[in-house]
C-alpha cells in the first residue's frame, strides 16, 4: 500500500507535480529577469481565471483570512455601512473584519444552516439605501452552501453598492464570471481550487473598488493590507519591471504561475464543467448511502466540496476509519452543527479516480461504523453517473 | 559552467537542498497529526534561534513587512507615543506602520547615512518621557549598518518602554540574545539568515510585550495582524492540539521546521561566530579593492551584509558584469544614495567557497568595467583571514 493518504478535504487540496516541482526550485531573486516574467504572467492569468479582464489582481503573501482582510480594509472607511449576506462561520468573520475597519454591519442571514438568505429579503434590505459595499461567501467552507453570485452583483449593480465575493472556496471551481456578474472584489486563498499550497492571499478587484479606493476619505486602517503599497508594485510586475515593497513569495508565485497555466491550459468552462460533473457523482454515492447533506435543497449546494451528516450511530470517528482506508477528509466547522457533519473537498485538479478512491473509503469507514447499507451503492451510484 | 548562479543578495538567500525538498513535498493538512508536531517545534525552536526563553513565538504567512506590521500594531494604541531609532529605510518604514496605528512618532536619526544615532542622544530623548515603544533596526538592509542592540535593549529596560527590534536582516546571522539583552518584541522574516523561501513572517514577544498587547484599551487596528486571532493557534500547535483560524502555510512552515534545525544543529555562538569570521574576510576583500563602505566605522557594519560604495569610474553597470561571472548581487536601496552603492548579503548558510566566488566574480566584474586594481588583491586579502 502507499503510505500516502489521498488529501480530500476543502484545502490544502491535492497539488500537481508540476506545482511542487516549483516549490522546491532553488530560490531566484525578486528582481531576477525570470520571475519578473513570471509573476507578471501570474497577474495576466489571474484575470483569465477570475474572468475579469479589467480587473487589478494583487497576489500578497498571506492565508485567505489576510484576502478578506485586504478586500473590506481597503474599501471601508469608518462610519459607511455594509451589508454581509450570511450563510456561516466565514461571512460571520466578514462581517467582524467590516466592523474591525470601522464599518456598520447589517447581517441578512439565512433562515437555517444550510440555507441562503432569500434574495428578496437582500434586495429589501439594499432598497433602505445607505450600503457602501454587501459581502457574500460565494461557497461557505463551513456549510458548503453556494449562493447565487450572479444574482447578488446584479443587485449590487443595481443599488449602487460595491461587492465583495469571498470565493476561496470557488475559485477556480464554482462558477465565476467576476466582470459579468458585476462582482467588484473577488479573492480566494493559493490552497483551494486554485492548486497552489498555502501562504498567498489572491484578490482582483474591478474598476468601481479601485475608484473607490482612490477617493478614500482616510487612509486604510491596516498596513500591511493597504493597496497604496502594493498596487505599483503589481503594476510593475506587470510590465516586466524591477520593483519592491516586500518580498515576494518568490517559490509560492512560480508555483501559482505553474498551476494558472495548467487551469488556463483545461479552459474555464471545461473546469467549471468538470468541477459539476465529479460534484454529482459525489453526491449521487452520500444520497445512495443514505446520508443527509447541511445544504437544504440542491440548488444551494456547492460544487467544490460536499458537507455530509453522519448518519445515525455513527459520529467523527468515522474520519479516523476513513483515513485508515487511505483518505483523508475534514470534521465539522460550523459552530451549531460542528460534531454532526464532515467535510469533503473536491476540487482543483481532483479526478473521477479520486472521487471513486473517497467514495469507496467512506464505504468502508461506514463499514467499520457498524452503519448498515448495501456495499458499494455509492459507488455504483457515482459511476452511474461518470459513466454518462 | 553551471546554469546557476550563486545568490549573494540580502534576501532571498542560497537554502539547503533539505529545505528545498520540505518545499516540494505533497501538503499535509494543516491538522494532520505530523504537521502538527512539525509546527510545534519550529515554535519551540524560534525560542532557541531567538534566544528568547520566555518567549511567545507567532509564525504567519506574510513577507517581513507583515512582522514589522504585527509588531507595531499590537503594541501601540492611538495617542502613544513612540520613539524610533533611525537608521534609514527600514526605520521610516516602521515610523509610518506606528503611525498608522495612532502613534505619535519621534525620529532619532543617524547624523550621516551609513552612521547610527548616539546612544547618548537617544538616552536624552527616552529621559523626556512618556513613550510608549521603542523601535529599532538591528540591521539595516539598505545600508548595511548594525545598532547596538544590547545597549538599546537596555535603555528601554531603565527607562521602562517597551523595545522593538526589526531582526530582518539579523536573525540567525548577526549577535541576537533577545531575552538577556531585554528586547521585547523581535522578528524576522523567512527568506534572510533564517534560511527559508520568502513567505513566512516570523515574531517572538517576550512577557512585556504580551501584557501589554493584553491590557489594550482598544481594539488592534489591524484584524489580520491581531494577536488575538493568532495566540490561540500559536499555542495550540505547541500543545500539539489541531487548531484553525487561517489555513498555515504548511509546506514553509515544513521548511522552516527544517532550517531551524540545522541553525541549533551548528550551535547559535558557532554561528554568530562564523557570520563574524566570513563577514571579515570579505570585508577585508572590499578594502583591498580600495572601495569605501556604507558603514562610516567598522563599529557600525554589520556581519551579515556588506554596502560597498562603486569605485571612480564604475557604475551599476558592475552588477551585470558579476552575475555574468557568476553571482547575483543586489544594488542600492536608501534613496539618498541608491545609484552609487551595490550590497552584498552574507547570511545563512553561506560558506568559505562562497565568500571567495563572490570577492573573484566582483573581481572580474571590476576588471571589465576597467577600474584599476591588482586582480587577486581581494581573493588574497579574504584568503589571508579564512586560513587564520
Amino acid at each position: 500500500m502507499k503510505d500516502r493518504k489521498l488529501l480530500m478535504i476543502p484545502g490544502p487540496i491535492e497539488f500537481t507535480p508540476e506545482v511542487l516541482r516549483a516549490m522546491g526550485m532553488p530560490t531566484a531573486s525578486h528582481v531576477a529577469p525570470n520571475f519578473i516574467e513570471v509573476f507578471g504572467q501570474a497577474l495576466e492569468r489571474l484575470r483569465a481565471v477570475f474572468l475579469c479582464p479589467t480587473g487589478q489582481p494583487f497576489v500578497v503573501a498571506g492565508s485567505g483570512s489576510l484576502a478578506m482582510d485586504i478586500a473590506a480594509a481597503n474599501l471601508v472607511e469608518p462610519e459607511d455601512k455594509a451589508l454581509v449576506v450570511n450563510t456561516g462561520y466565514f461571512s460571520d468573520r466578514m462581517g467582524a473584519i467590516l466592523e474591525r475597519y470601522g464599518a456598520t454591519v447589517t447581517h441578512v442571514r439565512a433562515p437555517a444552516v444550510g440555507d441562503v438568505p432569500a434574495l428578496e429579503e437582500v434586495e429589501a434590505t439594499l432598497k433602505k439605501g445607505g450600503y457602501k459595499v454587501m459581502a457574500f461567501t460565494h461557497v461557505d467552507t463551513s456549510t458548503a452552501v453556494v449562493v447565487d453570485a450572479k444574482a447578488l452583483g446584479a443587485l449590487g449593480l443595481e443599488y449602487g453598492v460595491l461587492t465583495i465575493l469571498d470565493g476561496v472556496c470557488s475559485v477556480a471551481g464554482e462558477e465565476l464570471r467576476q466582470e459579468e456578474w458585476g462582482v467588484d472584489v473577488a479573492f480566494t486563498a493559493s490552497q483551494k481550487a486554485i492548486g497552489v499550497p498555502p501562504g498567498l492571499a489572491l484578490v482582483v478587484a474591478g474598476p468601481r473598488a479601485m475608484d473607490a479606493f482612490s477617493e478614500r476619505r482616510v487612509p486604510v486602517g491596516s498596513y500591511y493590507a493597504d493597496w497604496a503599497n502594493w498596487l505599483p508594485i503589481m503594476q510593475a510586475y506587470e510590465e516586466r519591471r524591477p520593483s519592491y515593497f516586500g518580498t515576494p513569495a518568490v517559490n509560492l508565485i512560480w508555483a501559482l504561475n505553474v498551476s494558472l497555466g495548467q487551469i488556463l491550459d483545461e479552459g474555464m468552462d471545461a473546469r467549471f464543467q468538470r468541477h459539476r460533473r465529479l460534484n454529482q457523482a459525489f453526491k449521487a454515492a452520500i444520497q445512495a448511502l443514505a446520508m443527509e447533506q447541511v445544504p437544504v435543497r440542491s440548488a444551494v449546494a456547492a460544487n467544490t466540496l460536499t458537507a455530509p451528516y453522519y448518519p445515525g450511530g455513527v459520529d467523527s470517528a468515522l474520519l479516523g476509519h476513513v483515513k485508515e482506508a487511505g483518505v483523508i477528509v475534514a470534521g465539522g466547522l460550523h459552530p451549531e452543527i460542528r460534531n454532526r457533519y464532515f467535510r469533503v473537498g473536491h476540487m482543483g485538479v481532483v479526478s473521477e479516480s479520486d472521487i471513486l478512491a473517497t467514495v469507496g473509503a467512506i464505504e468502508k469507514g461506514l463499514l467499520k461504523a457498524g452503519y448498515g447499507f448495501e456495499v458499494g451503492a455509492g459507488l455504483a451510484a457515482a459511476q452511474a453517473l461518470l459513466t454518462q
